[in-house]
């Protein structure tokens, strides 16, 4: 049941992910998971500990390639995700990020006022971001090509709630105060993210990122309304500020809203490569909503691994059989594998993904990819 | 500005919500509000201080009827919810409920095997959930048939989250483990649930309350599949095994599934009178997809009452608007009441619900509801 790269069956792995993002046809369905670097592996928890904080592991360019490497040398993964955080922007620009084992991430200096918010600059991301560029920098170096990376950041609208808020929150009742009473200092803030966000990810891709994912992990507590003009209205103008081309390759690009399935149509039209789509939509639905117009990454619900084997293995084939034959499918849970997930468990699901598919991609007369349109 | 029964220009306050709720014509729209008893109130907080604990609070029937009726006295509310909680249904299974300010509700005795689930039995309300239908009783007498009192229950899927994880959860991995590993399991677990809410809602219907809700808190956490498998089916269960008529009039029952939006045509067709809607939908969207089956619910952000004055007026206008001329619009929040809400701020938004949708319920003649279909 293992595919690896050694027994042959794998023509292709290092493409497999990219190709996908752009719906070029493919060997089998390319599979990576978020948080695939994390607590629920013993070697990451090892590193994070000798660390000794998560600022530490994030800031430290050989502990961030360790753990962005630590899940490639168990599974068959097809795509390595720069560990990081997204809040290292926030910091970057003064805010002063404390990350807390009990409370989550916490800044010394929330953003309360207009005056707070026009104190901002933008980040020259070489300068304080630096530490994570030199690690993009080591994990290509490391890779060797054989996996292609992803680098990240968050959406101008999520980083804005960690702002305003002051750390995690529940009802974002300072963040929608402030849309409500004063949208104007909002938009403010909300411009000068866009402008550090694209700063930030195009000097990724020159740094060695090969794609890339904009988490907007709080989109979906917005009303229609509100989304369009306060979360993709910025993700759009990120997508069109990025120089999207790095060694003669077309770098994607991937948004994703959690929760935002209501406006996946929307996501489609914003100019991006691929959108994220958790467990709350269908494949099925969310492919004929977007009309081919993107790829579609995930989504299933991670705690399916949870189950057995045969059950993971099972849910996988629904999701592939969901999506349906053809290219501009990446496999991927739809929100990041949970702490205490049995990796063996991850290990099934990634072996599924690239046995079951190789049936859907690979046509009678033995040619990958055929059945694309 | 002050809209009140002493006016007159409320003809029927009393009977606003139930009429609305079956979808025939009122004079204006009415409106209440999730957690409209609740700690935002000064009061509310005093009582609950003398009472010690917040389980004092629901168990003791003057208490709770006292809690219920404060928000009647400060706001021109259409509606009195009974004052309780979704977990003194498995509490009354025997699960043990302990209320904590900080961490939230646990379970002494959460559910963890079949042989837990094996021995749950559905309680007798008029025995260890007496004190909830005392409450009913006693409120009925003091509203004297000035407002209608909403009872309510949790979905057997939202009680069983808790049930099983033990109290709050961000993940449901132990449900959902259970969910993939040993359905049949929380098969019987959501069957014991259904009949336990069931008689409970129909203890609470011969006690006096005059219209039920089912809250759906954490249906929006699953795929469709399983929304419809381990949530809607259960529900729509409870709504059929209800006896919807008390004195002679229909007792409708609301659904509400947060976070539920994509499934709004289904909720419509579970045998519900009404269906409650968050604010990450427009109202107009969703009385197109119901079409007419049902009365709506909703759909303020609870956020917009950090706003002035003046853009809470506007925001009810918005909503008003988005649902449009014609019958079958309860006003709400899409969630409850923040605790850090200005009482003031509520008063601003009822008042406005009143005064601005008294111009769509009125024609040219004067004649109220006369632009009903």
């Amino acid at each position: 049941m293992n595919v690896s790269p050694a027994d042959g069956r794998i023509p292709s792995g290092s493409d497999r992910l990219l190709r996908a993002l752009l719906r070029q046809p493919v060997d089998m369905t390319p599979v990576w998971a978020m948080r695939q670097a994390g607590r629920y592996l013993p070697e990451y928890r090892e590193v994070r500990e000798r660390a000794g904080s998560f600022m530490r592991l994030c800031t430290t360019p050989e502990l961030a390639c360790e753990v962005t490497l630590q899940p490639l040398r168990r599974f068959h993964l097809d795509a390595a995700i720069l560990f990081s955080d997204i809040l290292t922007v926030p910091d970057a620009m003064g805010l002063g990020l404390r990350m807390s084992e009990k409370e989550g991430p916490q800044f010394e200096r929330p953003l309360r006022t207009a005056a707070d918010v026009a104190r901002l600059g933008v980040p020259d991301p070489e300068d304080s971001l630096r530490y994570v560029l030199d690690a993009v920098r080591l994990i290509r170096r490391e890779l060797a090509g054989r996996t292609p990376l992803i680098g990240f950041a968050g959406s101008p609208w999520t980083l804005a709630t960690y702002m305003v808020e002051g750390g995690s929150s529940k009802e974002f009742g300072r963040i929608k105060g402030m849309m409500y009473a004063d949208p104007a200092t909002l938009h403010r803030l909300l411009d000068v993210n866009t402008r550090a966000v694209t700063a930030y990810l195009g000097a990724q891709i020159e740094a060695g990122a090969q794609a890339i994912m904009l988490f907007d992990t709080w989109g979906g507590v917005l009303t229609p309304r509100d989304y369009r003009g306060f979360s993709l209205h910025y993700m759009r103008q990120v997508v069109a500020g990025l120089k999207r081309e790095a060694g003669g390759r077309r770098v994607p690009v991937i948004l994703f809203t959690k929760g935002g399935g209501a406006w996946l149509e929307e996501l489609a039209a914003s100019g991006c490569d691929a959108v994220g789509v958790d467990w709350t939509t269908d494949l099925s639905d969310a492919r004929r909503r977007v009309g081919g117009q993107v790829a579609l990454q995930g989504n299933m619900d991670p705690s399916v691994l949870h189950a057995p084997p045969g059950r993971i293995r099972q849910e996988v084939q629904t999701i592939l059989d969901s999506y349906g034959p053809g290219a501009g499918h990446v496999f991927n849970l739809g929100h990041g594998v949970h702490q205490h997930t049995d990796p063996g468990h991850l290990a099934v699901m990634v072996d599924a993904v690239h046995e079951l598919s190789a049936r859907i991609h690979v046509t009678g007369d033995g040619k990958a990819g055929a059945r694309d349109a």
